[in-house]
């Protein structure tokens, strides 16, 4: 199991024992998670938004239209943070003071850089639409060049990342066990209902199992 | 109903029937929404934060460790980006290109300060539990001033804010409506299982009907 080495900015500080290294565990939460939020700074103001990606080995992927803001001045090569969270409950202390959630996290610092060779675009563009529902790609219509064009890739090295966990029980202070007052944990997950064919579908159509039986 | 101004910075541009600017919106988005990404610069590096948060009128607060860097950078008023993201299912069109997501979002761009009065500060304290479990700051022991002291609780005003919202089925290329490719919707969202008792539960205590019957 290989480790990412913790930099001075990614070394969980605080709570230390929720810190996480391991590529196993940033992995795994990486390929669960759907969408990541992307930060960025522009004339000093931070700008923080949601979008989707996906992983190939060590490097993340993001895409959007190749006129985007976001797009554009990532590729210009500026330092970004990108993380995604996976909420995974709501944690109800005896104490205001000790609720919590239960979440896992992963923050990844770096610099962007547009994706250029036409290989590694289209195998990006079909990781980001696995990504989201395996097996899709090989049932859909692929990008045209004028798709590819208009749509610009960027590729964040996952070298300076962490990964922050917290999980289980509440934890109050000793004396205020002894209240009575229920604590304990709601668990959260996203969930999927049954798929909503589009009103302008072909009839005879039937959903895929991968949309009919949709899971992570 | 009331409107925020769109600024150069909070205009949404390409896509700009996304774009919502009244508080009815925004408001509802955010009163959704369990945890906030907050954005803020660092040095040159943009860091991007999951945590919780809540609102009242027209303020956003959020709270942390008074010893926690985030929190006290954003006490010294450094320009913050925070974001809300509700994710509402995953689009199939019948192209790859036209792949997308349902979703709501709120970008709130500002200055956050520290409260200091001790009265809006328990107001706030009170609303962040309230705003995770509603009915439970009744039920729990409340802060004590040591407590209160090591949290520190930021305001932002909700004065620079946008939303952006996608729904429904995919929007594919008139031609390729006549594929004989599935599209559709699969439907999102975040569900709550039956309350987890912490293991060191007074015997006799039954979760209350907010953490039974949790929703949002």
């Amino acid at each position: 199991m290989s480790r990412f080495q913790p930099t001075q900015r990614t070394q969980v500080k605080r709570l230390p024992d929720r810190g996480a290294y391991d590529s196993e565990t940033v992995f795994k939460i990486l390929d669960e998670g759907l969408i990541c939020h992307v930060g960025f700074s522009e004339d000093g103001q931070p700008f923080v938004i949601p979008t989707s990606y996906t992983r190939v080995g060590d490097t993340l992927y993001i895409h959007g239209s190749a006129a985007s803001r976001m797009l554009r001045t990532l590729a210009e090569g500026v330092q970004v943070c990108v993380t995604v969270t996976l909420l995974d409950g709501l944690v109800l202390a005896r104490s205001a003071f000790h609720h919590s959630m239960n979440y896992r996290s992963v923050v990844v610092l770096g610099r962007a850089t547009l994706v250029t060779d036409p290989e590694e675009k289209i195998k990006a563009l079909e990781a980001l639409t696995e990504h989201i529902v395996r097996g899709r790609w090989n049932d859909v219509r692929l990008p045209t060049e004028a798709e590819r064009k208009a749509t610009a890739v960027l590729a964040l090295p996952l070298a300076e990342v962490s990964a922050k966990i917290r999980k289980g029980p509440p934890k109050d202070d000793a004396e205020d066990y002894e209240l009575p007052i229920w604590a304990g944990v709601v668990p959260l997950s996203t969930v999927p209902a049954a798929p909503i064919a589009d009103p302008r579908l072909k009839a005879g159509l039937e959903p895929p199992d991968y949309a009919k039986k949709y899971s992570r």
